[in-house]
């Protein structure tokens, strides 16, 4: 017989009468935050929130105030029955899985906004997007109340922008940054990639190649990340059907550009292939 | 021997350690958010908190943002030992004072915003103020963590404010709004009375007066904002020492104005008194 999928709730109060009493209990309670069209990617967040929980709670929501207005929420991947398959062999407790009008019911007035973090990258090409990042995570950590939440490293840019507002706004969990799961030749799994073509997805390796290039250079001795966004950029002019939207090479906290490499940098990289919009990073230390 | 003093703590930190064995304990925490130069409207706050709960946290912080450029936040009252005597016959668990740096540390740069009834009347008046006031409430709620928080019907539009940022952002805490404290002539009391002439003393009841007219049209029958509005203005006209910001009728959940009174409706007013500004406001029903 195969595992039996987790408890599914649609509803706040569902949620909080869960979990109640494993709290009451004093259990440690694991989040994973999701979009769904789950991928080993969110996986290996489950196995780890697992692994380091006493109860662990998966959220299913396509927040709809992250999308910009010519954004992919409509076509975005909804597989619920599968993803609830996906989540059985990981003993999940609970799954919330909200309507719209469930997080955002008439009258919502509120929002989280991160300055500083959010300004650049993703949030110059996706304005409104952190706003939509911060305020939904807020109210879903506020709903779960866990100790601990898991996000992907990714997103990189969006869990720096997490951990700035739960730091700013004292909210008493622990944010733990996991690794990026990868396909065996490089392309970091993504739920935007069941988008592409087969040819697109050849393409869209052009990402993760350039983030190894940039690596190489680096433990190579290279230094200038004006010379290593230049060779970057020359795999993504090989690619005529890969348009680049951001190569940068920045420091781990601020985000900020870096002119020299000379402690751990994060190499952030956006791409369009075709009409799909994919990011990658890599944390490097020279 | 005078009743001691309660625990005072000043970091973030501390908080947590003295009430985490209350809440493993499944104590029912209250918090009375305050900025201090406590009065017995504070005072009534602590007692009923004190009341319905197992522990009793009172925070004082007088809080930078969400005072504007030109307001009196470097004058405001700071009376952090009388302070602590005032609260001493209450049985206060824990007083957390914290320094302006505990509170937005060097990298601070998270908002929370609520629109819609933040607006109008003291919105518009103090621009910014509501996002300083919503801010800080969150951490705060955040830091201490309490089943119920308790808000001064004084600040009635701040109270609709908290009431719409916790329920939009899932905070898990109950707010309580209690009865104005008054003076026996009507003065609500505040803070900034301390600010007061014995002149401006008197002419600051022209607000209370202005409210009690409201309530007696009201209560006689009249029914349309304008005339109730009309006459309320005529006190301030012969007051040529007070000065008014606004005058409204408005819908208790909404703010927005009401044209009839054809249900609860509450009456708010804002004026100067020399370099002070006062606020009141009075819940009237036909």
């Amino acid at each position: 017989m195969p595992p039996a999928s987790p408890p599914l709730v649609h509803t706040i109060q569902e949620v909080r009468r869960h979990l109640e009493p494993l709290r009451a209990e004093g259990e440690r309670i694991g989040f994973v935050p999701t979009m769904g069209a789950l991928h080993q990617g969110h996986l290996s967040l489950v196995e780890t929130c697992a692994r380091e929980c006493d109860a662990t709670v998966v959220s299913i929501f396509v927040n709809p105030t992250q999308f910009g207005p010519n954004e992919d929420y409509d076509k975005y991947p909804r597989t619920l029955e599968k993803d609830l398959e996906a989540l059985a062999p990981y003993g999940v407790d609970l799954v919330f899985a909200p309507a719209v009008e469930e997080m955002y019911p008439q009258g919502f007035q509120t929002q989280v906004l991160v300055g500083g973090v959010t300004e650049l990258w993703e949030g110059r090409s996706r304005p409104g997007h952190f706003a939509g990042v911060t305020t939904v995570v807020a109210k879903l950590l506020n709903i779960v109340q866990p100790q601990v939440a898991y996000f992907g490293h990714k997103d990189y840019q969006q869990s720096v922008v997490v951990r700035r507002m739960v730091r700013d706004l004292d909210l008493p969990v622990q944010i733990r940054v996991c690794p990026t799961v990868r396909e065996e030749d490089g392309l970091a799994l993504s739920s935007r990639n069941a988008y592409l073509s087969p040819q697109q997805r050849k393409q869209a390796l052009t990402l993760s190649r350039s983030l190894q290039l940039a690596r190489e250079m680096i433990h190579q001795g290279r230094r200038r990340a004006v010379d290593i966004l230049a060779e970057m950029k020359k795999l993504y002019d090989q690619q005529p059907d890969v348009r680049l939207d951001y190569l940068a090479v920045v420091d781990p906290e601020t985000l900020l550009p870096v002119e020299e490499v000379a402690g751990p940098v994060v190499v952030l990289c956006a791409a369009w292939v075709g009409q799909t919009r994919l990011i990658d990073n890599l944390r490097v230390e020279p």
